[in-house]
């Protein structure tokens, strides 16, 4: 029989007790569970962060996997705990936008707000749902109880903004950086339907935090390029990423999560 | 059969091989243990970070965890490496303290000198016992080796200063701040009988670093406060903390491990 | 039966989607294999800080264990992807070095040049092999696929500069800072046959960023000596260290990986 998989992305860090308050949870409901690290090292309470990267990496993991992901500012609240399933996997956390860019591009989801208190860890703290609420129902889950056990059916739940660009009548087309990565890298909503060498020989060119982009890249190491030169690739998340190599493009372009990123099209 | 779950607790950092040197030694001993991280990044040589963040966490593991805490200014000189069986768990390290708030807590425990040179990786370095003594020792013991196997019984082990606040005659009470997290609460070595709504009402205050407070919240999102407002919550360690909406209590309180936290009673 | 060890060595840091990814593509492929991280937070493209991490804790796994380290700044070029067997271990990742210490010290190996698409994730992008080539490969081999079907042997690999210290004919022996730890400790690659006690009490001194040093140490605790005062030990990776009590060795000497070590012989 195959394991289990519990995966867990907070932002909780990794200098206190938290993780593993969650782990400790998890193993005395499932001691069978196998409990993979996706990260820790969110920004506190940045839950575009958090939705960003459990997008780039969920469908890496075999159908069935319980993704745990707990970025949670509302703790304590009236904010909802909720149960997703979608593109056949499950995501178990704060009713908070977190799943939405997942829901949004999976298209049909299933959403349970997790009410039924036989699965919570008692007393539930008013602080740490991640480790009273969170984690015993996703343990539960990976035991093998029906999702309909955990609550009541939800007809709606909260999104971010989505992530498809904004086009405008002109052609011009709108997005945003949605993650800077420890390299530096600028991943943003764009795809290369949106922005591609294809586009640039038309004419087009990349507009962000006022400089313009026409170069295209395949990887990071192609091309004898300066250290501080800009350029395209597609990354491994499947987004349009302004990069420079050996170099921070952030750094560069004085870049943060938010900045809108802008495809201007050849005037005629 | 369940797995034998080992915890690890470190001060070793994520940048080197310390931790994977650990885990190879248990898997080369025992490749069915179940190695779960709490956390690497209690801060160099600190050991009541380190007695703290155990303390928060043992209880949510399942009876018969082992768990190995490795905070050791003293390896290589004459502290004891030793073994502790207490409130169904098991307890490995040095003999500096990092284990006494758990059995302060239990009340009574079992403590094993590790003589036993038999169950050591060889040959013992002087500088990493981690590797060399506790890895090996919680391996073995995860295997089904008696616990009287690995050497005498201990009568007395190193204590930390005890927890429990001091209680003076006029009512006053003295805890200490014995933990900071990362999101900047100050974890005090009160509790909920010490300082709470109710010794608000009857006039009592919390005094720490020349601030006075006597508000409370029973989570971190409730309320409409501004940015720098303290208050004070039951954390989820049980301890009470000294918190600050969307802002570091630490940071506004200049507060370290350590410092002192008085609870007022009202003059009459 | 045993479950095969998956160790997983990167500059990836933990805050991305990157380290996840690559345990979900193994996962996909043998969800029975045991992922156990060793480190992640190799500064990034150091492949000499890759290469010393896992040269000093290879051994220290059970026979069979397969060993992914992915720094990887060429990625998308020209350099290939390589599994390396050696000292009874496999090693998976890019042809730059990263795995020539542990064959220069093992002496002899077998590396096959990964070219079997068939057992990579398709479509292969051209910034993160961790994820579309190693892991896949990695994951497969811990099934049980011979090393012969994923590619050919290779006759020759990438090598860093090797370990071994250079000697003078006037004695003299030179070698290198090959890493300093999260203590400060200064990693040499000098062993005790270069330098030790019995050579200082043959006149020998240790030279290093203008500093002459004379003192050694069992472990870092042992004597009563100033908080700055620098003393040489054989660490746990078996080399020697230069190391100061309580304080940052790299620090006081102003070191960097890559500084000349120099060890002088008494002038007769």
């Amino acid at each position: 029989m195959k394991p289990r998989i519990i995966t867990l992305l907070t932002d909780f860090g990794s200098r206190d007790y938290f993780v593993g308050a969650m782990k400790g949870a998890i193993l005395s409901i499932n001691p069978h569970a196998l409990i993979i690290d996706i990260t820790h090292e969110i920004p506190p309470q940045d839950i575009e962060a958090a939705a960003f990267n459990l997008l780039a990496t969920y469908k890496d993991f075999p159908a069935g996997t319980i993704h745990l992901a707990v970025v949670d500012p509302g703790v304590g609240s009236t904010r909802k705990p909720i149960l997703i399933e979608c593109g056949e996997q499950f995501f178990v956390g704060p009713d908070n936008g977190i799943f939405s860019w997942i829901c949004e591009r999976e298209g049909s989801s299933r959403v349970i707000h997790l009410t039924n208190e036989a699965f919570f860890r008692q007393p539930v703290s008013k602080t740490f749902h991640g480790r009273d609420i969170f984690a015993p129902v996703a343990a539960a889950l990976s035991t093998g109880v029906a999702t309909t056990e955990f609550g009541e059916k939800l007809s709606a739940y909260v999104s971010l903004d989505p992530l498809a660009p904004a086009v405008r009548s002109d052609g011009t087309i709108e997005g945003r950086l949605i993650h800077i990565d420890r390299f530096g890298n600028c991943i943003t909503s764009l795809t290369s339907t949106h922005f591609s060498a294809d586009h640039v020989a038309a004419g087009a060119k990349l507009r962000i935090n006022g400089r313009e982009l026409i170069s295209f890249r395949q990887s990071f190491s192609e091309g004898a390029v300066d250290r501080d030169d800009l350029f395209c690739l597609v990354g491994s998340a499947g987004f349009l990423e302004i990069t420079a190599r050996n170099s921070s493009a952030a750094r560069v372009l004085n870049a943060e999560p938010g900045h809108r990123v802008i495809v201007v099209i050849k005037a005629r």
